[in-house]
């Protein structure tokens, strides 16, 4: 039998409780822990495991999850790739990922360790779907559509407006990466709907798009990690116009990030040291199996 | 400015054509000539280029083009890696894939060359789709639906029979995998439609699908190099069961076809000797484009 690969995830919430179910299904993964700020009150599925406040308390980690917000990403990464230890993360802000890139890379090759960055869905797998196309027709326009589905990030920036005790934004997509954004709020006693509406509507994250906002009496109620997205390129290969690529997926969010994080944490172990996009990772190396054989079932 | 990968072609059929529009297309690449069994009775598109019988009367070249029947590839693949030339084929057998790429990399790897097999669209950019998803869902079933469109192999079977003067076969997605055959027929004078219709069902290639066989008077009049794909995978990531994704295209078959050969050419030229399938090679490296650039778009 071959070692399994030691991972330990960093950070529990939601994508951290589903890495931890990924890793449990994948056969070539043995988890080496969890790491929380906090290690009182774990919840009773983390009993069977190691809970600690620092890596350094784990053994012989191979590679950390890290399933902490995006903000803290770069410096826990370059902490963690200076013990050698190789990293993954879904960090998310798409403006900031060469220079995150440039950063983790350096560390990286000084400490012979590798980082697979951006490793969700949109970046991550998507990333992938949008290359393939430019390279089956290079010349073209691609459309990314998100949704129906919750958006994190505007629901946390609704959430931050005077006034609002809950909120939940949807992305609605319009087609042609046009989306409509409906945002679901739950008031704070004696608030003003009409104040808050306005207020959210001249918010940067909403006032680029078509923005409803509704008063609803609970946002719990309304909660589903269901996500999709809906890619379309339109191009031409060679001289021939008109070719037509369509994807398009229905999934439960920090599920999907959480598998494609597993997934890439066994492909960071294949790659040579050094900082690397999804798009720069051989396909194979996301699964486990013999090379032979998966080239004879999927090529 | 950076020195263009010459680029042959070998072979000058209908992947042969396109490829040369494909390879004028793109900004990355020049034309170091056309290698033709015959060099007599060119056509008109082919004046402005050297065209010669043997790839050793090109100079320099990079990356010769593989543009010739799936049964001539492996033994033309062999003798130009054994010149230290890259080769890029569309070989579409898929049983005999992992054989392919063995031999070739051994050639390859002693003469400082590099393969890069059945890249196609199936085998090819289709077996790229099938990897991610797995990545993303190792637990599920990925069904592969063609069509509908003309198929070549099954073309030339049903033209094979005894009576028939042209044929065209048709496959039709019936979904799940499942596929219906379309054969259309022009009989030689004199020939019996029954018996033809009865030889070519038993026919190895038809015998387990779902076959009509129907005559007509022209099968020129019926051809349309138009094809098309749907790939579904419904998955489990982790242990969230139902994730579903679909990949589809409508597509020019040939032209979709040279332009991934291309595009495979550009990545012969970032890998270290050896031979590859498609599923071993990071998706950035089918890009023409400086690094940093590209994942800033496509990330």
């Amino acid at each position: 039998m071959t070692k399994k690969i030691r991972a330990a995830i960093i950070g529990y919430g939601n994508i951290g409780k589903y890495t931890l179910e990924a890793l449990n299904a994948a056969e070539d993964f043995e988890i080496a822990g969890i790491v929380r700020r906090s290690t009182q009150n774990n919840p009773a599925e983390l009993a069977a495991y190691k809970v600690v406040d620092s890596i350094d308390k784990l053994d012989n980690v191979d590679v950390a999850i890290l399933c902490s917000p995006t903000r803290a990403i770069k410096e826990t990464a370059l902490a963690i790739l200076a013990k050698g230890i190789n990293t993954v993360d879904s960090f998310d802000i798409h403006s900031q990922i060469v220079d995150l890139k440039h950063s983790l890379d350096k560390m990286a090759k000084a400490h012979n360790s590798t980082a697979i960055i951006s490793a969700g869905w949109d970046p991550g797998s998507d990333s992938i779907v949008r290359t393939l196309m430019l390279a089956m027709a290079p010349k073209g326009i691609t459309y990314t559509n998100f949704g129906p589905g919750m958006s994190m990030g505007h629901s946390v920036a609704a959430k931050a407006i005077t006034g609002v005790k809950d909120a939940l934004s949807m992305t609605i997509p319009l087609g042609t990466g046009v989306h409509r954004r409906l945002v679901y709020i739950e008031l704070e006693n004696g608030a003003d709907f009409a104040t808050v509406e306005k207020t959210l509507k001249a918010d940067a994250y909403f006032a680029s798009d078509e923005t409803h906002v509704k008063q609803v009496p609970s946002i719990d109620a309304l909660k589903d990690m269901g996500h999709g997205v809906h890619l379309t390129h339109k191009g031409v290969s060679g001289e021939t116009q008109n070719q037509l690529f369509e994807y398009s997926m229905r999934i439960n969010n920090p599920a999907l990030t959480a598998q494609f994080l597993v997934s890439s944490a066994r492909a960071s172990m294949k790659q040579a040291s050094g900082a690397y996009t999804v798009i720069e990772v051989a396909p194979i190396n996301f699964l486990h199996g013999q090379t032979d054989e998966l080239i004879a079932h999927l090529v």
